[in-house]
């Protein structure tokens, strides 16, 4: 491949998907006196495709606040312009000459940044060649905040993304067999989702058959899935550049009691905290909902990780909802929820369902079935 | 899936890899002295994969002269175990305080980290914490430069990764059809790589088909291939960690003249390049030889990027083979040799193999035929 190649263009270049940008960069640039901002140089790239539209693997973008522009490289000179409707400026070189120059010449004075998202290179190189007068302000996390309530089309890309995922599951579970190897049953789900439409895998499938599937790191082995075992299914799609994520379980033979029992517990804590879903509710007591049915089966302490988390133009995005967490849901934001328990020599029972949050409760976007998949 | 969901072991647990990830960390122990550091923090994933063999997605690693400390969290605690050989230290929240607890009772004084590789955010949070004493140096591509060139097991590594490529290859190309979608070909080629053992594609398969061939950005569409048509295919696969990455061309039909003849161009410019390979050439003569070739065929202002780079644990990884690059390629160096021209109107073609050099010349791993391949 070369040299860090382009990747394609998203449909935002639409032109209803080109207003909707222009409105997330007057959100900014309207925020931008409250923060005593110049403006806001923007580096990390869900965050500029957020802005912009614009896929490409290298750029930066300046929001002023009558205007924004976006920095790149001749090698995305088309692409720029078919799918960012801001200004574009194409740089030769590196781009912080640039940078630096449009800065000067609106005599900007103050500029935030993203301290997590920009390396320290970057940093520095700005930061030298900076105007006497000018100075870099750390912003954390504003982007980021805006992205977790997601426009309707937002949530028309991730229902698709969804849906492909489950149909991927469908077609898959039916030709699961015992003997069938991790790997295999890794590969023929995620064919199956570029098949449908995904552009890749939102994550690294994880399929984990038996006593594994209580590992935290069950990245799918060359190891067949045996019977009389559960597997664990975690899967997800990109498409058209936003995420789902999903979790089902399988049962190769007819499970013990103790599975059944495991998995009812688990199930009931997922629909709790799906219940406990509205715009308002703190994440801590959505979290708190799951926990708490997980301890009337004395598994609470089976349950080793939060119960779910924002996912849009990344896989893992604010907010997250766990035990220690402090935001509250929202109208808009679609978000997991993925209660589990994990059991050393039994093995991983969870059971996960990307969701919309609305005023009164949720949409569940999942439309698999939770029910246990009992194979041969 | 959950919150940062921990990836599986590397092989590189086994006894004679540890010893290998030792001679790595010695060798940057032995270099503290002259770059006058008391130790170096690394932060960037594949870098303290190379040094450690460990995978996990949140991990920095000291080295001090004589000992080497891995810092992560609670998740990966036994896969830090089975993956490391140096000390592991377990933090229960961020890594940070443990680092600066480390440098103090070490009685650090100076402390290398990259700056290309860190954020802002770990950084200012290390900083303000570090000893009255103790400062930040930046060390940029140490370990980057330690990496290119490759130990025998690691070349064993990309050949096999080079081998599923190909041999995903071959399997896909006999199903090839008119009418058959690029994302369709993109999906099966690497449903194959998957199935003979890559963990992942090492970069977004291309495969464009017709005019788009000549287009920078050019994903897979849901346009399928037609009669009379080019179609590039650009594809690699991450196998036990390591990239591999080949293009290919394909003809649906019969060629035309300008076809076969700007086939033979790119061909004698590949074959060229790969000819002026061996320890000791510059690369900018290797990329050279490749456009003298393109300028006898008055196709050189149609080549319009570099003819390779290094490939290891990232698909792209120094050195860079272009026009302006200053560096000289060494025995044992992985790299690709990749001429391309685009035309509008016209397409691309481009032919790639995956290659290491040696004292005299090279070894071309790519086992695949570099005939245009004429379908149906």
């Amino acid at each position: 491949m070369r040299w860090r190649s382009a990747r394609k263009f998203s449909s935002g270049s639409s032109k209803v998907a080109a207003n909707e940008f222009e409105r997330r960069r007057q959100t900014v640039a309207a925020g931008l006196a409250e923060r005593k901002l110049d403006a806001l140089l923007v580096a990390f790239s869900p965050n500029l495709r957020y802005l912009t539209g614009f896929t490409g693997s290298n750029g930066n973008l300046l929001v002023l606040p009558d205007r924004a522009i976006l920095f790149t490289d001749p090698r995305y000179q088309i692409q720029a312009g078919q799918e960012a409707s801001c200004r574009i400026k194409i740089a030769k070189g590196p781009l912080v000459p640039d940078i630096v120059a449009a800065i000067e010449s609106s005599r900007l004075r103050r500029i935030g940044y993203e301290p997590g998202r920009m390396n320290c290179d970057l940093f520095e190189s700005l930061n030298a060649r900076l105007p006497m007068k000018a100075s870099l302000v750390a912003v954390s996390g504003w982007i980021e905040q805006l992205r977790t309530i997601k426009s309707a089309s937002e949530l028309e890309r991730i229902r698709r993304s969804v849906e492909t995922n489950s149909r991927a599951f469908e077609q898959t579970v039916k030709r699961v067999r015992p003997g069938m190897t991790e790997q295999d049953l890794a590969a023929e789900l995620e064919y199956r989702m570029r098949r449908l439409g995904a552009e890749k895998p939102s994550f690294e499938t994880i399929v984990a058959g038996g006593a594994r599937g209580a590992l935290p790191h069950a990245q799918p082995t060359a190891a067949p899935l045996r019977p009389g075992s559960l597997v664990v299914v975690d899967m997800g799609a990109f498409q058209d550049g936003y995420a789902s994520d999903m979790t089902r379980m399988l049962f190769l033979g007819s499970p013990t009691a103790k599975v059944k029992r495991t998995y009812q517990a688990v199930l009931e804590a997922q629909l709790a905290a799906i219940d406990a879903v509205r715009s308002g509710v703190s994440t801590s007591r959505v979290d708190g909902a799951a926990r708490r049915v997980l301890k009337g089966y004395g598994l609470d302490r089976a349950f080793v990780h939060s119960t779910g988390h924002g996912l849009g133009l990344e896989i893992h995005e604010s907010p997250r909802i766990g035990k220690r967490d402090q935001g509250r849901l929202e109208t808009g934001m679609a978000v997991t929820i993925e209660p589990g328990v994990y059991l050393q020599g039994f093995g991983g029972i969870r059971i996960e369902d990307t969701i919309v949050v609305t005023p009164a409760g949720c949409r569940i976007l999942t439309p698999t079935s939770k029910d246990l998949r009992v194979i041969g």
